[in-house]
């Protein structure tokens, strides 16, 4: 009988390899290098590898594996398992999904990180219990997933989700993907630390002055210590942020919005203002019925989320 | 056999019912006034008589249907089957599912306007062969439906695809649901009706003072014919409705976009700006692989959404 998975969680600095019962709980895990440097032949030895590591020392037979669930950095195509560039793993149009299969005879699938993510929430973190969720991630960039009625949605060409690209901001500042005013240029970590430099190279009197070198971190703190350009950078990237979720919950009504990544992690700062702007946006009816929380999952939320999406996927 | 369905269109002016077979071939249909003033017994009593009708007209036996499908004007909820309001019908908080489904034994099932006519082009109309398609309507107001995987998306509250509320003018206009810079107060008729208003209420030169009222029929005949201001009101309008687009596509990396209602009439001009800023706005991959197309359905898209509706949920 087939009663565990495995999650793979490929990343640009490590390869973290869980096997799992249904449940989500962790029997035997691998955490390697990933060594990218060394081609992509090597790191899919090393991949199997750690599939091989975790299932002898959870002391299963591979017959008891229903399936591997692997998360990956895109762009990549969910359907056919082909991750098609990212910037720190070897892999350019490999079919990652294939080798692995033939290898354990049982079914793979791959998706990219927020997908997984959000499949990780939905399944084992602070979205457990809902049909309907929807997962920003907030960090050098901005990324989103959607689980609706139950399943992944992944759209026409594995692109969906794009919510960092949709436009919040129609004449604000230039986005690196060549639009204006994206809330990946508005809201994420990166935009904050631009808005830092552009401060710091003009006349402002601003206590960011006091760092050598400024990211959103200091620009978080130096908002909490009282400094004026700090909270009006924070508080027009939450405003921003803030309509990029009421957006979501006027497009998807969905019962929970998840904000993880690393701007999240400021904490109230960031889900007192985002819920202001969605009280101030959305029906109040939509409004009230979706729930704005942080990500349940800590620093396994990777590895859980492959193991989610392998139980999703197998179902 | 079951190989019949039933679609009522349920308006504020008549009730138009068909039955027909599952690829939407109409065997009978029957278009009678509404007489809402009369109440919700009389009401529910004349859309019981023209289901009566139908089957009789169609000579077919009540045990050959296997659904009926209603589209309405909302606020309702799906899932229970409830009309909460409506402008033009007499019912409030209406359970309008049971008692037909009472009276012929067949499941019932009831849906807004809006979703309905998604399903009906992707059923019949121009999203015909799609898998994930997001329609939008744009008329006195703005609405919307989405087909995902196959089956049309509804949302927590029965609520979803609220696109005409989500906010693309952070500093827009006013909206009647009390937000600003929604897609409904920047790119509906009637936003554009008010911009014209507004300008006649200035001083500016424009060839729209010839007419004694303006909508937006007249502002799009006048930008048509050279006006500058008609031009602006009509550019801004769609430049905003693109943004929306834009970010349908960039969410929900769609197969189609169908852009129904009064205002997607005008044509070229309203695809031909609205591609414009897709392509402008959106992953070049993401917009090459949707197309933004007019509905396919004509007059007769309400009643054969309903079918449609009918169709989808009893498979």
């Amino acid at each position: 009988m087939s009663n565990y998975v495995i999650g793979i969680d490929l990343g640009g600095t490590k390869i973290s390899t869980a096997l799992s019962d249904f449940n989500g709980n962790v029997v035997s895990q691998s955490i390697i290098a990933t060594d990218a440097h060394e081609g992509e032949a090597a790191v899919l030895g090393r991949i199997i590898k750690t599939v091989e590591d975790v299932i002898e020392n959870g002391k299963v037979d591979v017959v008891q594996v229903k399936a591997i669930g692997i998360g990956s950095p895109g762009p990549l195509d969910a359907k056919t398992g082909i991750i098609i560039t990212t910037p720190n793993l070897p892999f350019k149009n490999f079919d990652l999904v294939s080798p692995i299969r033939e290898k354990f005879q049982i079914p793979v699938y791959l998706d990219n990180d927020a997908n997984v993510a959000a499949i990780g929430e939905f399944m084992f973190g602070a979205a457990k219990g809902t049909e309907n969720m929807v997962y920003f991630t907030v960090s050098t960039g901005v990324g989103g997933g959607a689980v609706l009625n139950g399943k992944i949605y992944r759209g026409n060409t594995s692109n969906a989700l794009e919510i960092g690209h949709a436009t919040v901001a129609p004449n604000g500042p230039r986005c690196n993907c060549g639009n204006i005013g994206c809330l990946e240029a508005t809201s994420s970590g990166t935009a904050i630390g631009k808005r830092a430099k552009e401060a710091l190279e003009s006349k402002v009197e601003t206590s960011l002055r006091k760092y050598k070198s400024v990211t959103s971190a200091e620009v978080f703190a130096e908002a909490a210590a009282g400094d004026e350009i700090s909270k009006d950078i924070i508080d027009n990237a939450l405003n921003y942020l803030g309509i990029g979720v009421a957006n979501a919950i006027s497009i998807f009504d969905p019962e929970m919005i998840i904000i993880g990544g690393g701007v999240s992690k400021a904490g109230e700062i960031v889900f007192d203002k985002v819920q202001e702007v969605v009280n101030k946006r959305c029906f109040k009816n939509m409004a009230e019925a979706c729930k704005i929380v942080p990500a349940g999952l800590g620093t396994d939320a990777g590895v859980i989320g492959a193991v989610a999406l392998a139980i999703m996927e197998s179902k």
